[in-house]
């Protein structure tokens, strides 16, 4: 007999075991039911695609992450690292066969190198909602809508969006004459939460004169309610423009529907990523906001550039299942209910099945124990997978584990009005 | 400016439009729901493993398929091809967290770098199914009744489900004297449905004597009712033994649960897999019995041999997710409806997010158009997303589009009572 091998995984991957996959299906699951409901529609894309479409055909900063080597057939492939440049060669691939704006949401793992000393994976899943194809400000308040639909079905609404707008960071750099440091200064003030104001200045010092780098974290470190830190941004970068113009449209919104209060303009939200061009968002919960955003994203030009010469802008978020899932597992709001209902004890022929056969037919979860074992094995397995209640056919009754009350002989219907009296007001 | 990139995937890739992706979500949906009616739970696996877990330390028919490369560190690491090696290992490193029997669902993407010339796809879903812990019949029997669970929501039951016995072939191919060639014989008598039986005949000439060939081919063409073709088996394989007494305990259960038509004892159904020890099933749809089998399984001694010593008897099954969908497309089964029940058009300010609003809270999905366009161009999305309904804020009226009727001023869930009335009877 051959040596066994270690089931072990790989460095920074992981099993999903029961108790993790049931929440994360859950969350999911809510948040296609928001997509839905603002009539966005599903895609799915390879997980393998040519490098060249992945990376471009230059180098970057996240080049050395991605796993990449060559096929069966002597392609150079890559992992997708992420969902949005898969979708911008979907869009560039397929934009005459879907109705323009499209709206889409992608559910799906991606894979990075990451170093993982920083608790970070190499493979998690990103949820991703965007609209493409127009620019308007609707747009952009649909998806601070749905960001806020999403927080309400996740985390009962407790997170705050704070957003910011790239348009009004590019104009205050350019009053600057700092608009050739962009990407440095954007890199150095969204470590601001991180980091604090001292560190920021620092590097901000490495690429702008000490006046600049008083003016940036002035800028940044604006704070009031929305109008009059939009005020403060507009004269501190010499006047209206389109990106403040915009801010005011999204605020007037905001207001007509009653929900400006959900929203905080925080001028330090910049995203380091430099394919933004418009509004800017980023998500913390209430209750952690040291997690770091939950929710992000923004507006951008033109999404599919590198495959098209078609302008396609758009706006959207993304959720960090994992961070939000480790929050809420932080915060004890990670639900663990079990799927089953009832455990039905092991029978004489087919009794258990049949009984299982009607109680699924009322619509419960209804499991059958599949060993002839004790019956306080049996029991012993319910407790384990969390289920509550117990049925058994001969003679028939059913018991409530957590009461401890037995009834017997029970229609399906009436057992089912029991489980049902008995659970309401749990958590999926 | 740099040449643009072609946007195109690599072959036997391909994307998931959201006509496609909506049914296969849809149908995915279906089998959960009846996977957790049968009490089982969900897991997942990294995508990525140690090519040693994947493949052993042998070498073997699928090696030459897989997507296998270093990665940055130096490991030698591959993509799953299927769900039940990771699964094998999943158990190994997990066998004291679960409780046992463990029932799990896995439904999740694999890899294989296979020829594509016959329409296979080098990505493609798996959704498996499997009981691991118990050797019972009960649990056979288990699989077994979901399968029927399976094909009535997936295809109103439209399919038939042809199983065998791996211990009663066995037990005839000791009886011949040829157990030796036990995976040759197999692997052409899998090739029955395909090749018809002359053909069958030259590749089994090829391991066994012409008397033996003739025995084997009467074996497999065994046709008739359940009992009488396990009377013409036992008779051809020396007598009963444990694997036919296992298929008279199931025909028995069925027949308890009056559901013993569902099933075809099919004695060419063998699985050319050589892992599979005790029963074997296949499905195929009534209306396109050639496409093949649309899910299939069987029991397995000891699932997680290559990594632990502990014994894990069990038994599964999988849908070819991929090839239910090409029949249903076939059979127009598809459900291509949208999720999009009504378009608000664009009006002033946010009335339309804030009347889409209140119709979504009515749990419709509502989507709003987010371009200042013309009404006409706003019809024609709704048309090109198949949404039936389009709405008006000013003054307040809805149309159904089907029907051309118009009403005004409806409250929201008036307008709800309408929708509803007017798709009832739709699928999903």
């Amino acid at each position: 007999m051959a040596d066994l091998i270690s089931p072990q995984v790989l460095k920074g991957f992981r099993d999903s075991l029961p108790q993790q996959e049931l929440p994360k299906k859950e969350l999911m699951k809510r948040l296609e039911t928001v997509f839905e409901s603002f009539g966005f529609v599903p895609i799915d894309t390879p997980a393998l695609e040519y490098t060249e479409v992945l990376l471009g055909k230059g180098g970057g900063e996240t080049d050395k992450q991605v796993y990449r080597f060559e096929d069966h057939g002597g392609r150079d492939v890559s992992l997708r690292f992420d969902l949005t440049v898969p979708f911008a060669r979907f869009m560039a691939a397929h934009a005459s066969e879907v109705p323009l704006p499209f709206k889409r949401y992608h559910m799906a793992k991606v894979w990075r190198g990451e170093n993982t000393q920083r608790g970070r994976y190499r493979e998690f899943v990103q949820c991703d909602f965007d609209i493409v194809g127009t620019d308007s400000a609707a747009a952009d308040f649909e998806i601070l809508l749905m960001m806020t639909r999403a927080m309400d079905v996740l985390v009962d609404g407790k997170a705050v969006i704070r957003l910011s707008h790239r348009g009004v960071f590019n104009q205050f750099l350019a009053s600057l004459g700092a608009e050739g440091k962009s990407v440095q200064v954007l890199r150095a003030v969204d470590k601001l939460a991180k980091i604090g104001a001292d560190e920021v200045r620092k590097l901000l010092l490495e690429s702008v004169a000490p006046d600049g780098a008083e003016k940036i974290l002035a800028f940044i470190g604006a704070r009031g309610d929305f109008l009059s830190v939009l005020e403060q941004l507009e004269s501190l970068s010499g006047g209206e423009g389109d990106g403040s113009r915009r801010l005011k449209a999204l605020h007037a919104l905001a207001s007509e529907l009653g929900n400006a209060g959900r929203f905080v303009l925080d001028p330090s939200i910049t995203r380091g990523l430099d394919y933004y061009t418009g509004i800017v968002y980023e998500t913390f919960l209430e209750a952690l906001p040291g997690l770091g955003s939950v929710m992000s994203g923004g507006r951008y030009d033109n999404l599919a550039a590198l495959y098209t010469k078609q302008e396609l802008p758009g706006v959207g978020a993304s959720v960090g299942l994992d961070r939000l899932m480790a929050g809420l597992e932080e915060l004890k709001l990670l639900s663990t209910a079990a799927k089953s209902e009832v455990l039905v004890l092991a029978g004489e022929g087919a009794h258990a099945q049949a009984l299982a056969q009607k109680l699924r037919a009322e619509g419960l979860n209804a499991e059958v124990y599949l060993d002839d074992r004790k019956v306080a094995q049996q029991y012993k397995y319910a407790e384990a997978k969390g289920i509550r209640f117990v049925a058994q056919t001969n003679p028939l009754q059913y018991k409530d584990t957590v009461t401890g009350e037995v009834k017997a002989g029970l229609s399906p219907s009436d057992f089912r009005a029991w489980v049902r009296a008995s659970t309401q007001g749990g958590l999926g």
